[in-house]
């Protein structure tokens, strides 16, 4: 018997998908949308029994049809408007009937957020296995801002879906356009609806994607759940488990203090604003700047982490992330650090998503070297 | 030999476009974009000895695939946006493959303004005739403001094009959300957009349809032309043609006066403002307020002419059609009115497309009778 074209690696089930969300939230550098909500969809789904396949991405045929799918909004409405549950395989169905052939597997766009688990949801109601990478390692606010645009891939056919049954193929003159449509749409129909886009190869996803980051995200996730339930330092097991990821090694804490103002509205379909966080007993403040993500981090003034480098804000006890649409006054907090995926820290990458791509005023410097971490 | 499904009933060459751009510019309501940019692209393709055929609306096969046609946008954008002429054919191929099958007449979706001739030159790129008829008989701001909608027909399957190549397919929820996604787009992409839209069988168009409005604006357009060529009034013969037309008969002249003060913004996708008109030696003053089209004239805070009947300000000596985006302080004008046709004063199309569906606090009510025309 000739064995199957993917091979399944390892089997998800409910059990994995605290540590999923957990990992997913902590790599969105603040945005992506509280996996909350997904995370009962996905139980109500899933139930004890069901799981999707985790195939390595090396596993993939050269030509499978993989389709990367996620929600596009502010997520300060995502959390609050509800899906349907259908978006994510209406969309697929009719990228499917436009390219007259059934995909192979699914990707999250973006592992941040909820949207590491939508990948999940569109997978399990699909039949299909999601494919162990993504497409920036992290969230970003803006659909161009994928690794797949920085390669020249085409975010078009893209499909666009909502909660009311809308169904919109877009065939954009460009990635950007596709953006700029898109975010109107969303914005036109409530403030979040789910894409399916940039369908690829299996060799397109190979050579481009970045790999290993749902994997990365479990490990994250459940390092931090081990060490607490161990009463260990859940930080240090964080640590430990981007030392050991595929994209990540160096990280460290940034600043460790409380929530002292927090400005924030949604604006243009984005979840825009500012955080200042006071140090304990000391005068010093660090200041993040958002766009549904965290954007740059400056401490008195001075610039100490950047995108696309993870600047994640997590409670000081738990580690659990605090999304941007999360952060509240008084919350005792530290800000992590994490140095962006190779691939990021490109010159063509960084224009695309780099600091200078987000109008901030200075080029890209690796926040470990900012920090003065070896 | 067998008739063809389609009888022919007239041929219209360059020598009927400016009777034509002349009439859909009265009908815009002060709407519908200034047809002058389509009328040079009408001569450019058309040369001397291109035609398009003119369908009685009787004459369509209840099979037929019929295609509605306009533009989107802004009037204010769409005059100095200038197409790249691919759009509308663009939009028809994507609609038949949709379908699965080729169109076989084209309408404009709305007869006023530039719209009219648009559907003119769709038909001639896809060597087309044009239906004898339009969705409204006028020009409206919103796509769902036309009878089809008010019939209960769908606007979706619509494709949505621009002068880049980009092009949507929406499928929206209901009409309403169609002119909300095809409305975000049209600004997110420049301000200025192609659609076809309510896909109609013969038989949908036969029963649904205003029908004769373009023979309507090209009767208007000759009118005018001819009673300026014999020296004659040309308000006499428009009066003439619009008692003789298929929709219209009882109009008259609501204010004759100067232009003294114009308002005007491109705000949400629309032209949006307000023009006053000064009378001669007197102090009565009307005022206009417009979205693109002219909505509601009021002598002296007293309402005299609304939606859906025709408010248009014309030029006070050549009659020609002053429209919302070319006024101008100084302008001497008459301000003529005309009762909408009676499909468009029936409860269910006042309820989309009366006065109170623009927020106006008021039913509507006929300009014949408002002004104590007989």
């Amino acid at each position: 018997m000739r064995a199957p074209a993917h091979v399944a690696t390892r089997r998800l089930g409910i059990a994995d998908m605290g540590d999923l969300a957990r990992g997913c939230a902590f790599l969105g550098s603040g945005g992506g949308g509280d996996p909350h909500s997904s995370l009962v969809e996905l139980g109500a789904l899933m139930g004890r029994d069901g799981h999707v396949e985790l195939l390595d991405v090396g596993s993939l045929a050269d030509d499978a049809l993989v389709a990367p799918c996620g929600w596009i909004g502010a997520p300060t409405v995502s959390d609050e408007k509800l899906p349907s549950g259908e978006e994510g395989l209406l969309g697929l169905r009719r990228l499917e009937a436009i390219l007259g052939r059934r995909a192979d597997a699914i990707i999250p766009i973006e592992i941040g957020g909820s949207n590491g688990l939508a990948a999940i949801l569109l997978a399990l109601r699909a039949g299909l296995p999601v494919a162990d990478c993504d497409g920036m390692a992290r969230a970003f606010p803006e659909s161009q801002m994928v690794i797949f645009n920085v390669r020249g891939l085409k975010a078009c056919p893209a499909v666009l879906t909502d909660d009311k049954g809308t169904c919109l193929v877009i065939d954009a003159a460009d990635n950007v356009s596709e953006e700029r449509i898109a975010r109107a749409t969303s914005v036109a129909l409530g403030g979040s609806c789910h894409l399916v886009e940039y369908p690829l190869s299996g060799l397109q996803v190979k050579s481009n994607a970045l790999h290993g980051t749902i994997s990365d995200a479990l490990a994250i996730g459940r390092s931090i759940r081990l060490a607490r339930e161990r009463h260990g330092d859940p930080f240090a097991a964080l640590f430990e488990a981007l030392r050991a990821s595929r994209q990540f090694s160096r990280a460290g804490v940034v600043f460790d203090g409380k929530i002292v103002d927090i400005q924030r509205e949604t604006r243009g379909g984005f979840s825009v604003g500012r955080a200042l966080v006071e140090a304990f007993g000391g005068q010093r403040r660090l200041e993040i700047e958002f766009r549904n993500e965290n954007l740059v981090a400056r401490i008195d003034g001075e610039v100490r982490a950047m995108v696309p480098d993870l600047i994640t804000v997590v409670d000081r006890e738990t580690a659990d992330t605090i999304v941007t649409e999360r952060l509240k006054y008084g919350q005792r907090v530290k800000v992590i650090g994490a140095s962006a995926p190779q691939a990021l820290q490109q010159p063509e990458a960084l224009a695309i998503l780099g600091p200078q791509a987000f109008g901030l005023p200075f080029p890209y410097r690796d926040v470990a070297e900012l920090n003065g971490w070896t």
